[in-house]
């Protein structure tokens, strides 16, 4: 199956003689946008000091005209085939970071999510917060942190305290979890394309430092994305109606044409045991995009809605997707319920949290009318400290 | 008075012919280090690309020892006279943001304020919470909205519910507020520098959104810092004996010879009607630095706690700085007690929360044995949406 068809041309960042390239993915192969830019195939198209780039911000800032006719060119090039020095493999490529992150949002967009973690944070209150259903919640993460897929993930140490023990103690976390997520990223104005975001957190961490300001140290260590970034305009045969909502939100985040995205998500897991004996990953949760009730766009409208002007290479992060079904949880603590059910690992491993060695791979896919689009992977594994 | 003694050289970003050039103010001029590194008067001490850079960041990058010798060299040149091209007149400068802020980080480290901010939103409970006195409370900002003293500030509108209201209402903002707080500056390892920081704040906003991910979009609209970032190293001879701190920290919060700063600071206030009638600001607080619990290196080492690898051009804020006294509190919200008790201006005006028109000035400056150091100043006016 092809995962990068012609449709799709998500990019990214890769090595090339030790030098940060531009490139697209196509097929098995990765189309250098900087060795076609310097060749003058983009000539009359943009300037091609936006794909000589070491970064996607340039692109990102020309803002979605020049999107548009940078992918028309890259799909009129790709259907003729441009020349064999103008691509590289894509299985051996090593991927960087595709973009300076300028700010990183984070939001908290799927109920189940935001019910479930309110049942196991505050379980003698309502779970769902009353400001909950009338604007996408959010707060801002560390955009210095911010790792490509395959980084790996060094345990975070943090201070904690468990309701029992009378004061806290510091060391490494004890409930390390992951956080599946999708993300866009932004020119000064409009979203261009989408990733797959792990914000991995430290539960334990978060627990004891949150309030009143909110999650810190319990996510500031590492937040991994997929190199790959998919557009927007790939999207668009995958757009279905958004989430129903009730109540119906303020005039300011009603938006006109809204769309969600029917994209299929999971989580992989692999524990050292199970790599050891050659056991593959085992599939812990299945859900999809689909399953958020605000949109991309209201969560856009909001943030821009006290007069914030984005900026290019913002990433806004949806929060945790989680389905209604238990299979469908996004993080390990609601998959186990804070550790309360461990999953069974076909290595005979049980897992409330993530232990030292596990691998975590986010996977995507779009698939339609027999189109189908992946979002590559998102993985990390962790370290001890 | 001279507010900018050799023994001070803050650093700053300001035009000159268009561009955008460094410089150390100097008494009642600014010394232009791009058009002295140009004229390789630094020669054999850095890269002259440090200093003609637009931002600081290239120098903040080149860490500590660089920072010293750059240093140095200034206070040798300007103690003779390096010749009048490499001057201009500073009061008659446009100043600009002096660094590209990579992560911003607010912290929460006056208790007073802390037990003010409890006392008002959540008056049945304890006002400190019991993380508070473990660790300095923080959280991310958006760093794409600081801008430099002297940027107008459009009056943000955002989502609020007062609690006898059913629903909530979108509009601007009838809480608009400040908070008066002092940020470092750092390079990849240390501390470079200090600025004023005015957090402006939509308290209804704040209230509505705050819980459970913590400030947003009552933040997120603009933060102003002063143009002129006074080095740590000039600071030293204002050392104090750091907080007394009850309970003792954990060992990965105790620093060796700690210190906080003695920097006394004020809040200057001018309506539009004072400033029709040619009335001068009035001081509404005056408070001083070493009030903060927690100090600039505990901060630190909270924030690297979790393997977090800071970068040059990171801003780390205090919080607002409350001293017991009422009349050093760091904000209207604790001045006024969320608008109960007006402050009176002397236009006959009363003020609960910012109007628009209304100009709030931030000082802050060091006094010992002679030496006068100066923060200059942070100032924001008030305009409608």
């Amino acid at each position: 199956m092809n995962d990068f068809p012609i449709e799709s041309l998500p990019y990214g960042v890769f090595e090339r003689n030790g030098n940060a390239h531009l490139g697209v993915a196509y097929g098995e192969q990765i189309f250098d946008l900087h060795a076609a830019a310097s060749a003058r195939l983009f000539d009359g198209v943009c300037d091609a000091s936006l794909l000589t780039a070491t970064a996607l911000n340039p692109l990102l800032a020309a803002g979605k005209k020049t999107w548009g006719t940078v992918r028309e060119r890259c799909q009129a090039l790709l259907a003729k085939s441009p020349g064999d020095e103008h691509f590289v493999d894509r299985a051996g490529a090593r991927m960087r970071l595709p973009l300076d992150v300028a700010d990183y949002v984070d939001f908290y967009s799927s109920e189940q999510h935001a019910r479930n973690l309110g049942r196991i944070f505050r379980p003698d209150a309502e779970p769902l917060l009353p400001n909950w259903k009338w604007m996408p919640i959010g707060y801002h993460g560390r955009a210095g942190t911010i790792v490509v897929s395959g980084t790996p993930i060094a345990r975070p140490s943090g201070q904690r305290k468990a309701p029992n023990e009378e004061t806290p103690s510091f060391g490494p976390s004890r409930m390390l979890d992951i956080e599946l997520e999708l993300g866009f990223i932004t020119g000064s104005e409009d979203i261009f394309g989408l990733v797959l975001v792990n914000d991995w957190s430290a539960r334990d961490v978060q627990a004891w430092e949150y309030q009143p300001l909110g999650p810190f140290l319990g996510k500031s260590f590492a937040t991994t994305i997929s190199p790959w970034v998919v557009p927007l305009e790939a999207l668009v045969p995958f757009a279905v109606k958004p989430h129903e909502q009730s109540p119906q939100p303020l005039p300011h985040l009603r938006v006109q044409e809204d769309f969600s995205l029917d994209i299929a998500l999971e989580i992989d897991l692999q524990s050292a045991k199970m790599r050891n004996a050659g056991v593959s990953a085992v599939t812990i949760s299945r859900t999809n995009a689909r399953e958020l009730y605000w949109t991309m766009s209201q969560q856009l409208a909001h943030v821009r809605s006290n007069g914030t002007q984005i900026r290019p290479g913002d990433l806004f992060a949806s929060g945790t997707i989680s389905g209604s079904d238990p299979g469908s949880y996004g993080s390990f603590i609601e998959l186990t319920w804070r550790g309360a059910k461990p999953l069974a690992l076909p290595s005979g491993e049980a897992r409330a949290f993530l232990e030292d060695g596990d691998e975590v791979t986010l996977r995507g896919w779009c698939e339609r009318d027999g189109l189908h689009l992946s979002f590559g992977e998102c993985r990390g594994r962790v370290e001890s400290t």
